[in-house]
């Protein structure tokens, strides 16, 4: 199946992104090692140059703003690559393993011979760098374009879409996404998300459970995308 | 000189971004096109899979939002490159040349036989993407965390420490930044944009002249970038 980039462009959270499975065949050129959940993989101003790819379980690459808040770039789970390879002298981001993880380190040029071997792995990697830089674009016309609330309605309809299994008449998004997860993932404040999914639920059009979004009127969401704000 | 990937975070302006300067000697291989000030090198749509090498002159890339509007993704100039290379089904972004330039067009297979030659040219383009991929990120972070009036102060005094020249006490931004270019490049709305900058005029912070914008008070101009908010 041939990937398509548009999907980039539809993407509601920022996960993996392209997925470089050609990689897996050379791993043995590179060095793996094994986190367990919660322990840091890079620090900020770690400097030494490397791809990271993620073998299985799952990564969350942040950083610290100027004035010292956390802030979450992306998170990358099997097949998804971080690019570490280019210098800064201020790296304030940091890679943590949110779930037991494994990851391969490459160097440049380890990367190099991999190139040697398979021409079309160069390709993959800008694949996945270029999908990245896609879906930013996108999120800044997103921020540029709609009011916070909106925002939270199109993610929930972006995440119906893309993950909803029907369920008799509605649709069941099951993932574990907390308020604090939708903050991070649109930017929008806590108190803001938990009003827009306050009156959600009032209006019946969706419901939450523990683990899972149910939506019950998709189209009642859908057109509440094309709102100027919520309330 | 080394390149510091901090610039990109840095960045006031999405132009350019990381210089593929290598890649000047393999043009041969490729495809070269010349442009008029204003004429289309791509089209929302077109398909055919490309990485746009600029010779010289300037292009930007724009796209066409769902509901019409025209959005600003970055400007390319010499060395910079514009990567068409991976399908999209919905693609509606477009190159236009901004000015009267000349363009090199590579495709996958041509890039795999300059590999062969050096195989430096796939970190230079990778540097490239993931340079804008970084400065993307950066602006959702700065538009999450700052209101739009301090966004422009913000753009003003970056564009002061990257590109001014001291001219006696002050210091000369000597770029010709409409207020249009300025809500392309910010995202904010232009009448916010004017009432910023007579309010650094009136506060005699900066001066904006034809071609050129004096920053008189750049200590003021700082202080201000911490504010909550300008009035």
């Amino acid at each position: 199946m041939k990937y398509d980039f548009s999907d980039e462009v539809a993407r509601t959270i920022p996960d993996t992104f392209y997925p470089v499975e050609r990689l897996q065949k050379f791993t043995h050129l590179g060095i793996v090692k094994s986190y367990a959940k919660g322990s840091a993989i890079t620090l900020p101003g770690d400097s030494e140059p490397m791809l990271i790819y993620v073998l299985s379980g799952k990564v969350q690459n942040k950083m610290v703003t100027e004035d010292g808040r956390e802030k979450l770039h992306y998170f990358c789970g099997k097949n998804g690559i971080l690019c570490k390879l280019f210098p800064m002298n201020h790296d304030n981001s940091y890679i943590t393993a949110i779930e037991k993880c494994s990851v391969c380190f490459f160097t440049e040029a380890q990367l190099k011979e991999i190139f040697q071997i398979d021409d079309n792995i160069f390709f993959e990697i800008l694949k996945n760098t270029f999908s990245k830089s896609l879906y930013f674009m996108m999120q800044i016309i997103e921020m540029e374009l709609f009011n916070p609330t909106i925002r939270i309605v199109r993610l929930i309809y972006g995440l119906c879409i893309s993950n909803g299994i029907p369920v008799g008449n509605s649709y069941e998004v099951r993932l574990e996404l907390s308020q604090r997860t939708i903050s991070e993932i649109s930017g929008v404040h806590h108190v803001t998300i938990s009003k827009v999914l306050g009156y959600l639920e009032k209006q019946k059009i969706i419901e939450k459970k523990k683990g899972k979004i149910i939506i019950h009127d998709l189209d009642r969401l859908k057109e509440l995308t094309f709102e100027k704000h919520l309330f």
